[in-house]
């Protein structure tokens, strides 16, 4: 395992991974992402709990870390669409280790 | 892939697993447990940029969370040891990964 014996070089990846990331809305904004490019307010309406303010705002790092592409459409009204990147899709391993271990915690913290 | 389409339970698991690890300092703090037992003051040198106050406070919701187990020596002056958990430990795979996007993502952002 790269991750045993606490190595300060792993722990620097990490910790660069864990600031891209930070907070609890940016995967789960990913994470609704994966199944399609979505408006504002279908996101939104996904990600349970966000308030538009905060998501305006986890919009905006996202896309300056190219994990999201905000496309602008010539219609009338504009319509505005948010894509996950290929840089985001790269998350998806992490997003699925972290789904079964969610999975496993639930189990452990409510199922004793 | 299971994350595959943003399907709402397998957020709902992402979601449990994102406040189980929220902040940036949880995840590190196990990182560093896992090369074995540490005191107080070896863990919050190893986590470069902590505060005594956020360690403490970090460790107190690890340990709610069956991610880190506090023991005390009984010598004198006692001795207080902090190890990582079997529940703590099965987040390998969620370090692992986030290792190894880490990496990526810093060639993203810096390589191009």
């Amino acid at each position: 395992m790269l991750t045993k014996g606490g190595c300060p070089k792993n722990m620097l990846s990490i910790r660069d991974a864990l600031e891209a990331l930070e907070g609890r809305w940016k995967l789960l904004i990913l994470f609704s992402l994966q199944a399609g490019a979505k408006r504002f307010k279908e996101i939104s309406k996904e990600v349970n709990g966000i308030t538009d303010k905060t998501l305006s705002k986890e919009l905006k790092i996202l896309e300056m870390n190219r994990l999201v592409k905000r496309e602008v459409y010539d219609t009338f009204p504009p319509t505005v669409e948010y894509t996950i990147t290929a840089h985001g899709k790269s998350l998806e391993k992490v997003m699925e280790e972290l789904h079964y271990w969610g999975l496993a915690h639930r189990k452990e913290i409510m199922g004793k």
